[in-house]
């Protein structure tokens, strides 16, 4: 393709040098730019193949970064980024590790937040607005906010705050009728009268919050937007316009199947079929598979997700197949926590099922709504590992010392398939206090000891008595565990203790205490940063007895772009690196 | 006072049993129940005194606990629990002791969850709603949530939620117009034309989250309420009574001062004065005094509050003071820390000034919008501490696990009034990442030692130089370890070394390492819990070393009334106790 327009482009400036009707054009060659990236290295596709004409616009009418966009999840970003210098990484296969999936201030002037979750902008933009009012600075401040980010709690404290303001401050509501999954909460209904009624329908949402409102249907025609743009530009108050956009435009499967095109693999553009077929057993599959057989028996069981099903393993037909007993609140992490709790005071089995990287929203419901109540959730969390997702934004790995220390709560962490089909039923099966279940995530791994069943009080499984070195491994560390007993074993030709520790919370005093006899070092693994997590209650207990303890796992710092061996070379979490450590 | 109605009332049951236009009889008896209670101990004034004729109009008509009642913030509780048994509490001097001051599951059936903190109530109850229906039982579910409470994320996100749900749920609004301060967003406006409109304006905030809705005008008038809760009784889908009361109604001042009267300490009934003049210097009047000369010269500062400035010391005349530089986001927390971030990124310097209890609320925000994005925010945490408020809900001893081990933040922990000073300085004027600033509790003392002003990098301070032991003496514990360290060093003859760790983030592995070389016994002590907190980083550290480390802190369980002296030796935390540990 010849990127005529794109080619150059080397920042906003270069935009408006373009005549408003070639602006169509370059869009053309931002969604083929988009399909040279997107089919080769796959990434967000619906979000940013709708919304090449409103970033277009953007930056057409607004002076980044004078003006400052903040862009919601940012997931939505690439023609931004294309926009902004740096159509490379979108044309040349060569560039394409020169940006990430997110707005990274490291990359551009004109990202303001690295971002990766979604309903934070409208909350950081209030913010952008009143640090330019009191420092004297000028220029706008645009939020730009997905319809589907909008039921998140801190999105629907941002536009209420905001309809408090007295300043500039423009909310684009990027409106493609679709979170992930569908979206789901009431205002919905409400955003879908809007769109009917042109804008015109007297229930709004917006308004309700106290904020101006405009709406624009042609949100894929550039022109149009232009014009509203400009119609905002240098607005004097919080004023919100509503843009209708078409997900995946210009793709027609994606425009049809808009949730299996949200995010989609490196792709054939002529069929619409993944390069690679994944196939095979995850804990997905496991996961849905259980639960499906065990509703056959017990229709008290309510599996709860917060709009991202699919990243769960609950495509549609599982959901359908759940039927009641599925429910999805879309974006809302709060609401999914505590409406588990209620569920549970009732005898209902919640079940919360989400990522690691978005538990960190439910902190403050896990600890009052669920904890204190002592309400029987399980909250089922994949990707609590370096081997999830790796980069800042999602990497899972503080799940431990986020959800350890609270009180009143169970961390459990299986080492295998079995174990985790034991733990989670356990978990459904109990009635006295919160569980939080760390799903395996180095593959589907057997159960390499016998299942302990024993759920009752914090105990150890001892998997080898050996002498002088015990090895505590944690969950998905175990069987690196199990490598490095192994290893140091036959340099060493003394038999090595191996422990399933099982739990993260709490210790099992009398496991521990008994080591004393006749060990001198007890290593601690955990797939997880070290700070607040299991290794060192261990080495605290440790602490006044005669006895070397190592902790082995991360540090606290924001782990960008991992590449899982480096990292774990880096720290020293290989059979090797620990034997030459302890020695 | 004879309590003719009240001294009958067992239950729920004989509230139904009083003839209806005797009923108002009734609310002068818990009015004066309410005054024998509160002009004696005190408490929350304000919300009771409103939520009279409602709490008796919900039990006439409802049966709970078959029907179930959720209070949001559960302060409003108090003629809820006259009317379920425990009238004596409020009646008699001597049955004072048996409630708390929150809706308890352990003290009444009729109390669904125990809450300290507002804005769940809609979320628990779409659970216990979903709970009901997935496991076959009946009955009404209501949330009783005041306005104040309705800006707080997680409200919003229930009320989408409750928009898109079949099945009964009542929502009742109890609008007295007043959260705490005064209430902050664009929906008060909404609240207020609704109010206006006798609920017929156009605008309307709930049923564009999809809800159904009704408005009683009268909200202290029994009879108008109970036709209301006859009408929704029984109802097969969500609806929202929106109730306009009135805030202390039944007192002039606290009709007149409602802010004040929120809550309020022992007092004369007849002058309104309170009963112990409580004066002179607090960490809220050195804090509040301190940035109000800062912004004589430097109007980039910005405090932000979350609905309790009076808590953090910025009583009415101060934020008059602070002008365009205080902002009041109200109940939503997670704006206020987001909104932060944005505020520093363009240059001012955000303080966001709250307890340590509503901070279980921003753990994601300051993990993704404020740490992950390097904004220079400082989070001022008053009541981290065992010295803070002593219930299960409020105690704030969770503050070192919940913060310290976020990449990117830095937690300080200032000894007494100097420290406080230069940290709370330092936190503002630096422009590299986010602080967290534990405000010490244990009363203003000055600080002990000169205060180092280093704050480049974690560096402990020597304040002692001893030898054999070591004592690492954490903020609000520095003058326990001080005094620790003295007895210890009377009774050894052998002087012991005091350090002011100043940071719980991180570790001054240089001076850690240095100890080595002359001590032998390591002690640290913290006011928080252990799991996750400061020491067991300490026991980490020296774990494969020759050194034994003492960690004092509090267990990971929910401490509720506390009694300050009698926890603290259960945790061996004197000087006597230490010494007998560590000999």
């Amino acid at each position: 393709m010849d990127y005529k327009y794109l080619n150059a482009i080397n920042g906003p400036e270069d935009v408006k040098k373009i005549p408003e009707d070639k602006l169509p054009e370059l869009a053309a060659e931002i969604r083929e730019a988009l399909f040279n990236r997107l089919t080769k290295i796959g990434g967000h596709f619906g979000p940013n193949f709708g919304i090449v004409e409103m970033a277009i616009a953007l930056h057409y009418v607004f002076e980044s970064p004078k003006d400052q966009l903040v862009f919601d999840v940012a997931h939505q970003s690439y023609p931004h980024k294309m926009l902004t210098g740096r159509a490379k990484a979108y044309t040349d296969d060569e560039h394409f590790g020169d940006v990430g999936g997110f707005t990274n201030p490291a990359e551009s002037e004109h990202d303001m937040f690295y971002i990766g979750h979604t309903s934070t902008s409208v909350s950081l933009a209030t913010g952008l607005a009143q640090g330019r009012d009191v420092t004297g600075k000028s220029g706008n401040v645009i939020a730009i906010i997905g319809d589907g980010s909008l039921s998140g709690g801190e999105a629907l404290e941002g536009l209420d705050y905001a309809g408090e303001m007295n300043t500039n401050l423009i909310i684009v509501v990027n409106d493609n009728e679709q979170s992930i999954a569908e979206n789901h909460g009431g205002l919905y209904k409400n955003l879908a009268s809007l769109r009917e009624s042109g804008g015109k329908c007297e229930t709004n949402l917006f308004r309700s919050m106290g904020l101006d409102y405009r709406y624009v249907e042609e949100g894929n025609d550039v022109s149009a937007l232009v014009k509203a743009f400009r119609e905002v530009k240098d607005i004097d108050h919080p004023v919100v316009v509503h843009v209708h956009t078409q997900k995946g435009k210009g793709y027609e499967r994606a425009e049809k199947n808009r949730e299996n095109w949200h995010w989609f693999p490196p792709f054939d553009r002529e069929t619409g079929e993944p390069l690679n077929k994944w196939g095979g057993e995850s804990y997905n599959s496991i996961f849905a598979d259980h639960i499906l057989e065990r509703l056959e028996s017990d229709k008290s069981i309510v599996v709860v997700t917060a709009a991202v099903p699919g990243a769960v393993g609950l495509g549609r037909e599982v959901r359908t197949k759940m039927g009641k007993n599925y429910v999805d609140v879309g974006i809302a992490e709060e609401q999914a926590t505590a409406m588990c709790s209620g569920i549970a005071k009732n005898g209902g089995k919640p079940i919360f099922a989400t990522n690691a990287t978005f538990a960190q929203r439910i902190y403050d419901q896990m600890t009052q709504d669920v904890s204190l109540n002592g309400s029987a959730v399980t909250l089922h969390l994949s990707s609590a590992s370096i081997f999830g997702m790796g980069d800042a934004t999602h990497i899972g790995i503080s799940a431990i010392g986020m959800f350890s220390n609270i009180p009143g709560l169970v961390y459990m962490c299986p080492t295998g398939k079995e174990e985790y089909l034991a733990m989670l039923d356990h978990s459904i099966d109990q009635n006295d206090h919160p569980v939080v279940l760390a799903v395996p995530c180095d593959g589907v791994n057997h159960t390499a000891y016998p299942v302990c069943t024993d759920f009752d009080g914090v105990k150890y499984q001892v998997c080898e008595k050996g002498e002088d070195v015990a090895i505590l491994a944690l969950g998905d560390f175990f069987n690196l565990g199990r490598k490095a007993a192994e290893y140091i074993g036959e340099k060493t030709g003394r038999k090595v203790t191996l422990i399933n520790p099982r739990f993260a919370t709490g210790l099992d005093e009398k496991t521990l205490e008994g080591l004393l006899a006749d060990h001198r070092t007890i290593v601690t693994l955990e797939d997880g940063i070290l700070d607040g997590g299991f290794g060192q209650k261990v080495a605290s207990f440790y602490g006044d007895k005669d006895v070397r303890v190592f902790n082995y796992g991360f540090e606290r710092k924001f782990y960008d772009g991992v590449n899982v061996k480096e990292v774990m070379e880096e720290r020293r979490l290989t059979p090797e690196l620990i034997y030459e450590d302890i020695m």
